[in-house]
């Protein structure tokens, strides 16, 4: 038996292309990421672990530093964890960084920030290279408008009318698992579009997301910027707690999750 | 029945991310880069072609710029095939060009030259976005000792050394297509490793080029990097035409045909 007392608590920064996984968490019969990070590191340390990420993507959502937490006992040395994992993850995942963490570190109950960005390609020819990694979309938009739109969700909101309405705990998006009693109440700090070359990005940073929260804000701004519905329509919306409320749900290959913040003493 | 004479030439321009498909050329059962084209054609002028590309990539190996021809009868206008292809194809490959051709006008023996180019990611870590589109390879490389052995191939050379030695009909990457008894010999116009960032990059440009004959050279090149052989045993390999004489064929997913030259008329 492995004295308990020897653990060692692993904080992972992870890539991942979420084109071909069935989101993060292990379902059985599919490919999650979550349950390949689980087999590498039974591979490579002979325990069997099941790793905690920051919040659950959903199929197709992308990582550029999604973090993971996981306890073993075998004695790995901490500049060697990650390019051992690298080795024997598929091509899709990579894990940047492995350090060790302070005991009682959690990727998703220690966060404190989390930072996502979605990404549409405007141009009128997406190449099969970079179709993975964006929303297609290559109507006119009203960038005035989806400015405005998107500066209406700073601050604390209820965001139940963003939330996915049929919320299944085996699929959310959300670092919100703990029920429906728990509130729907988020704080944006950041939430801003910005044009990259042919790209325009819309870029949100909050204390946490629910369930498709991110897809479903830029699918109701796409819809301002279409002139279906004017920008102020946004501060409306979160007041009728409604998902019905909002506009629909931007494709998830235009999704990544781009940073998760912890206290300093875990960051 | 439809007038023959109505028949017009099609030659279109090409990008797929090769990944998926099992190589260019139509395989029952098998998800092919040819028969999704034919597919699509098929849905918007309603007849049925097998289109002719350029050379037939092999499973995993991409195009910036393949080239096809095939012949139909319905009357769409030039401007608009491209459009409604892309609309009806999968993501994975887009139609940058569609125009009309000469009559007698065929994308494979119509072609003069063709340029291919090989991507080798040189980075400690290769990030899952970019995975699927290089060759990861991270151990120290001889660059002068390649550059010596990438230009002894210029000219005219009989290529059997670089060659499939079990030549498959059904899954050759070359223009060479009328059996065993045609020559091996290619003219080799260019013939260059590079550095872009983290990519070194091999480009090479010849008159066709014989099944995996690229991802051979590269293979080959890379033995000699390692200083496993001399740079100058290129020229011995040459001579000796013999499979077993060359190195080991590179991965495709490095493997990229960027553009495919016609005389003026077709170009």
């Amino acid at each position: 038996m492995l004295d308990e007392r020897q653990r060692q608590t692993w904080k992972l920064a992870l890539a991942y292309d979420g084109t071909d996984f069935s989101g993060w968490q292990v379902q059985p019969g599919l490919r999650t990421v979550q349950g390949e990070l689980s087999e590498a590191i039974a591979r490579v340390t002979g325990e069997r672990v099941l790793p905690q990420g920051s919040g659950r993507t959903d199929a197709g959502v992308h990582a550029e530093a999604q973090v993971a937490s996981f306890e073993i006992a075998a004695p790995v040395p901490e500049e060697n964890l990650a390019m051992a994992l690298n080795r024997t993850l598929p091509k899709d995942m990579r894990v940047l960084s492995a350090a060790h963490a302070a005991e009682g570190f959690h990727a998703r109950h220690s966060a404190v920030s989390k930072t996502y960005e979605y990404r549409i390609f405007r141009g009128a020819l997406c190449l099969p290279f970079m179709a993975r990694y964006v929303f297609a979309y290559a109507r006119p938009l009203d960038m005035d408008a989806m400015k405005t739109a998107s500066a209406a969700v700073m601050g604390e909101h209820d965001f139940t009318s963003f939330a996915a309405s049929d919320p299944d705990a085996s699929q959310r998006d959300a670092d919100d698992d703990d029920g429906p009693t728990r509130s729907a109440v988020r704080e944006i700090t950041h939430s801003e579009w910005s044009e990259r070359g042919e790209l325009l990005c819309y870029r949100v940073s909050g204390s946490g997301f629910l369930h498709r929260m991110v897809r479903n804000l830029v699918g109701t701004f796409l819809t301002v910027g279409r002139r279906k519905r004017p920008a102020d329509d946004v501060a409306r919306i979160l007041l009728e707690r409604r998902r019905g409320a909002a506009g629909p749900t931007a494709p998830a290959s235009g999704l990544f999750l781009i940073n998760v913040s912890y206290e300093e003493a875990n960051d």
